[in-house]
């Protein structure tokens, strides 16, 4: 917040938290996540994000397109072939959104034994 | 993903998935952030996270405190004082969240121009 004294995600008006809430989300995060090694296709990227599904994915891809951090590729074929690629911007947020997913695998013992203990509290 | 091959949060089952889908979140990344200054009670935080409606709050934390995150300390007042700090495992997420509000901070304008040029575009 210092970097940035003009915006501050903890105020709720300010612009910089409807940008927090599309990238601190789960499916943003395991969307960008699989678009990191380059550019998919909607059917790649669905089977790379494993349980998504068809209507989570292209209402993530269509607010991510809008937020400037996935451009879409159409090329005019028969069926279309539709490609999804991350933006210079979204290659931004690539290392900190994956950097959730590794704090989620390497934690999830500790998360999961925690998780049994307060379970077993109440 | 390689560093914990036994875990992968883009599997639907596994379950890195649940601790992903508790952090890649707009509340966790707003209240661990406020946490990261120190403990503080239910009032002062709900201020923190300026919006946050009192409901949410008290789910978010107990989330949190499910999965060993945060830690709440009770002391037998009248009123009752209830203080709310990250624990060890919390500290840990401190710093990739507060990551995803300073890339919002940093960042919105160009989203914000994103969002002008494919709003325009319909």
């Amino acid at each position: 917040m210092a970097e940035h004294p003009e915006f501050n995600v903890l105020t709720a008006t300010c612009p910089s938290r409807t940008s927090l809430t599309r990238i601190a989300n789960r499916w943003t995060a395991m969307v960008v996540s699989a678009l990191g090694g380059g550019r998919l296709r909607f059917s790649d990227l669905r089977t790379a994000v494993d349980g998504i599904s068809g209507k989570v994915l292209t209402g993530t891809l269509r607010e991510l397109e809008r937020d400037g951090l996935v451009s879409r590729h159409v090329f005019a074929e028969v069926p279309p072939r539709v490609e999804y690629e991350l933006t210079e911007l979204g290659r931004t947020l690539h290392a900190p959104l994956r950097a959730l997913g590794d704090w989620a695998e390497e934690h999830i013992e500790e998360v999961l034994k925690a998780r049994a203990a307060f379970d077993n509290c109440r």
